[in-house]
């Protein structure tokens, strides 16, 4: 990793987190990622709702007390007053804050990393590109697998001709740890993923599928056109759906899959893809991430492993370690965060930096997604018909 | 694998076979597997309709030359008048000929070895299902994969509630091979598997999806209730489909999904199945068929071998070899012939036979996979609406 | 497989055996892999030493009453009278017998197949070498790994060049089913196996690492020049030793480890290699015998699968079944007698036919084989010094 | 991971590094290593012994410029005088200078992280013992390996006697990327790592070996007694040994073997090991290093996969991921550094502490680490006599 950039740059770029604290699943995950490569340092946080766990978060992470907060909107309104603030904000809360806090970090030039679901509807995500655009701002939306240098070793090769005009896209997040789960009997027990009422019934969609349909399009750039698709539930007492089937039909006569699960019981982490061309295919998964398989038609399997100098720039350009020593899903997570804080350092210092930025998840992806997720509700609830899925210009 | 009952037998039993010459796919395949374990022998055979290649072949398997027909017809007609004629009749001709050859050697009192899929059409199977009981006679359909000492295994597994009750099964049968494919510009010179007016354009429901449908039923002893599903053409001047993507409910409130193909390129085999539970998961592949794979919820993973005397005895009775030593494909073909010619052996000597007969693909399996065919179909032709798929009674 | 020749021939290849019945471990692959293609048939055999195991095996094997024999000597006697005698024999027996059955049969003009150890010690090894040149008979050494199309195909990349000069060589032939076994308190109820009077105190050497040590040769086409040699016994009440390590030098600089053991608990078959060259490394493994892994230096790996037709002509030209359908152990081992009954019968009809001979393992081979374990028992007697095992010429 | 304990110490462990920097091949690793978790920080180095790439090195490390070193020693002057010294240093140069540096920061007071070999001979290992000791310092030998989660379940697993009593311990650490490096003609361009003079000619046995030697001693807890070596050269001008192939004799009456090598071309990282006992063995590859494989004698394979809450508490006390999200190399090593970090917390805040050490590799560790290779070069100057390599008391 050259770090010719961090040194002219002279520092870290300082981040500012709402959500992700002890309370949280994934905020854990964007911290290491954070921090793994010294390019950000994590400076000012609003860590919880819950004010208690939000101070000792931040404690925890070593932020000076100052700038330890309780409300993300005195956050901003701090830091917005600070000659050292934060560059950029990470958003892990829960998808019905990302936007109303998005949108005041946005106005006020601070550039932003967020989790999915991007929003909490379509008509916010619409929203959010043009408060992206207008603001002139750098937008991460953590749709952390693209940050696999194996999804990214895939998606070159596609682009490459490796495996001829795409013709099938099969891709599972079947997650299986709570496949037993019983919810508890009073719903106000219920983790907010699965309650109805804070999320809606088909969060499956945006919590899970979001990273399989994104997925999709990252490595084959074809988008969905028209989907079918089937909910149900399984757990006990759930409220909200907990299985997805889709059929979907993509762009240049593509067909395609997902299967996307909360309930596949004895699965880990269950992220997979194979995409068939016409000549070949690739086969990923997240569970043994390191290795990318090429089948092309007729002759022998071949195995791409992470490190090889033989593999692709958007798959090298952020390699530790030699194949062999396996990078994993952290460090993955973590080379988002390199892109993202190498565009953050090179447009402050004045120089180009789109091409940082040119295979992460943006803002427009998120609309792709939020519209999915609108179409494959409705498809669902009209008996799995055909629902136009295309994302809106 | 004991001995005692052919000793008891004393002469292996003998198979006449139509079709199934050097011009058939699947004739190799069923002459290994009847030769294997010494339990039958090839006494006679209509082995083409090209008269030359009939002959040829039967002289390749040493049959007597006076036993070398070149018409099914004759063959049966001979054959019947003879002391030593055969025990049963292996048919492995294109499908539209299948029920027309069973008919006529049930009729005449000879067991029948069956290819899939069954027959022609649903009517045909659910008179087929009346000429076998009526005639009283033993009967396999050739759904080899269930032949596996592990596909069994997880048979027995399930059964006993390893996982649970089941709530997903997904079974995959996506071919590679053909995937570039074009069809010949001359619709004569298309093999009949890819003709419409031989076969039908929906082909690929009996050719290769019925050994998936009736996996799922082996496995689960679930019935499909309603399908979803939705057939595509992507080769060249192909004049049927070549994939499809069906989304089932079974009955007992499981989900489950078929993919099909005959342009997964880069796919080997391409059989494979994952069945869920509450409380776990069962996964095979047919391309590495001596592991299963159990992975009970929240614990490691356990992998159950081909070989093992704790496995059920359903997968260890015909065990030629320990683990490590891989049987495959052909011994696992050969399994299906051992379990028919015990049968047949049994029968004749006045012992109880049903036995060996209790998980072979019957008669009733063939009718319901034409059963799912027909449904399939239709629901393709209606955009994927739901249709019954229930077995007729 | 092509089956003009057996068309030719107008009949099987007549096999006796001696040992192989019910009470032999190795009898019934040998059955299975003469039966499986349809090129041989048995016709004869002395089956056991305990006559009534030698005729109720004959029996299951549904050979005549008159050719079911007690003792080899009479079979040889009387078959050799018969006009449709025997072809050749197989010599299933403990190795000590391999010698005076061998030779008592090659000198009355019949092929033989022969279990390894080849003889019991080398003396005897290197008599067989002038019996089967003198008296100009076909020969076949059952080393059944080098029946497999994988190693066929490893063979002849190396040749080809692809991992460049031969650098290291790791055979393993470590079984883990006996692990825990402790032979039983009286010497008399121990398996000939594990007896120091029946078979010597090394036994392993013949029993298991004979056919490592043939792999390693037939696949480098290197030989063993010197062995330093470890033996141990680990297992409770055994009077053998169970555990082999050897470092060996090999022609032409190359350098290699042999680990043979019967102890390697929770190891099922136990036998793979590692070859490594200048440019990179071929890797195969008994328990997973349809790949091949070549893996060239700084580059992916490629996964070469049985049934390609891009594989060397060694490898396929027995595929029964397409890549994907596992062929496995048992056709392995019928390869051998393919190969060996093809070159029985080119021979009979006055066709060339050392081509079909070519990479069987033959009787030199076996007296390599000999020779190495001679030389690796000494070198264990003395303390693992280095001893000379470079084949006699 | 629970972070009470750095909340209550309020701060980061403060650490220096001598080497490691850009020209270094293991310092990135380290960095990582040391960030990853938020329990360490670098704040001072002298990361090269040229000077230009030590401060460009300590400049993109975001180190202070007044604590960024050219000379160790001065580094250890000037931040001896600080009131926020140094904790600890890292001493990631080249071996020879392990013990100089390691002797003068621990007479000075400061813990020590040291990378293998830990000196470079057993008389300065022997010395470093007793300054560890006398200076009751915490000291960490950085045998990375064995911070994997599923070495240190492993190591649980055979305390618990999984596998019953120990029998046979191999471990290879066989690295294949420089295989087909024809190293310099000119000695002097050679790397340190390839050059006798600098670093000894069996310098293979310390840098590669001695991870192998450890891991089989972390994980048996057994002690190395008697050692047969084999050394040898195939690349091109190479100055040094790059093969090493040993057998050893362990206490308890195991045996067992090593190979170490740089040229097993086509090897990517290489390292593995199998245990096997009694009852049963344990196989670990560091390239799939989330797994761990046990297989009982008889029955099925079962895979442990790191982030199971029922593996051992030494095993999942870091997990940083649910199982399935691969954490890899990089936080294996991270591993190393929270438990020193925690202990150096724990210590200073006068807490019990030496429980985080338990597991660490130890001076004592490094102490037989290098008896063992002297021992090993002993033997193969002697033609692979067996060698006391017994560690010293």
């Amino acid at each position: 990793m050259d770090r010719a950039l961090i040194r002219s740059f002279g520092r870290r770029v300082r981040l500012g987190m709402v959500g992700g604290g002890s309370d949280s699943i994934i905020g854990g995950t964007h911290l290491l990622a954070l921090r793994a490569d010294g390019y950000c340092e994590l400076v000012a946080g609003a860590m919880s709702v819950q004010p208690e766990i939000a101070l000792s978060s931040a404690q925890s992470q070593m932020i000076d007390r100052e700038r330890a907060y309780t409300d993300w909107r005195v956050m901003l309104e701090r830091e917005a007053e600070r000659s050292d603030r934060i560059d950029a904000v990470v958003i892990a809360t829960p998808p019905q804050l990302h936007f109303p806090i998005a949108k005041a970090f946005l106005e006020c030039g601070i550039d932003v990393i967020c989790e999915k679901p991007m929003t909490r509807d379509l008509a916010e995500a619409q929203e959010l590109v043009h408060l992206v655009r207008d603001n002139n701002r750098i937008f991460c939306l953590t749709h952390c697998y693209s940050g696999f240098p194996m999804t990214r070793h895939a998606r070159a090769l596609i682009k490459q001709g490796a495996i001829g005009r795409v013709r099938m896209i099969d891709v599972i997040f079947a997650v299986g740890d709570p496949g037993t789960s019983v919810d508890p009997e009073n719903p106000e027990d219920r983790h907010w993923r699965f309650r109805a009422t804070s999320i809606g019934k088909a969060s499956i969609l945006g919590e899970v599928n979001s990273h399989a349909y994104h997925m999709a399009g990252f490595v084959t750039e074809l988008k969905g056109q028209r989907v079918s698709a089937h909910l149900a539930t399984f757990a006990k007492n759930r409220e909200v759906f907990d299985n997805l089937y889709a059929t979907v039909e993509f762009s240049d006569g593509a067909a395609g899959r997902f299967w996307s699960s909360y309930v596949a019981a004895g699965n880990d982490q269950g992220f997979s893809f194979v995409i068939i061309g016409e000549t070949g295919q690739l086969r990923w998964s997240e569970e043994d991430p390191e290795y990318l398989w090429f089948k092309p038609i007729g002759g022998p399997a071949i195995r791409h492993s992470r490190g090889y100098d033989s593999n692709d720039p958007s798959a090298t350009r952020h390699d530790r370690f030699r194949a062999g020593y396996a990078e994993g899903y952290g460090l993955a997570f973590a080379n988002l965060y390199v892109d993202f804080a190498q565009a953050v350092m090179a447009r402050q210092l004045g120089r180009p930096y789109r091409e940082y930025l040119a295979i992460l998840p943006s803002v427009e992806d998120g609309l792709s997604g939020m519209k999915f997720i609108e179409a494959a509700t409705l498809s669902h609830e009209q008996g799995g018909r055909w629902v136009d899925c295309a994302p809106p210009n």
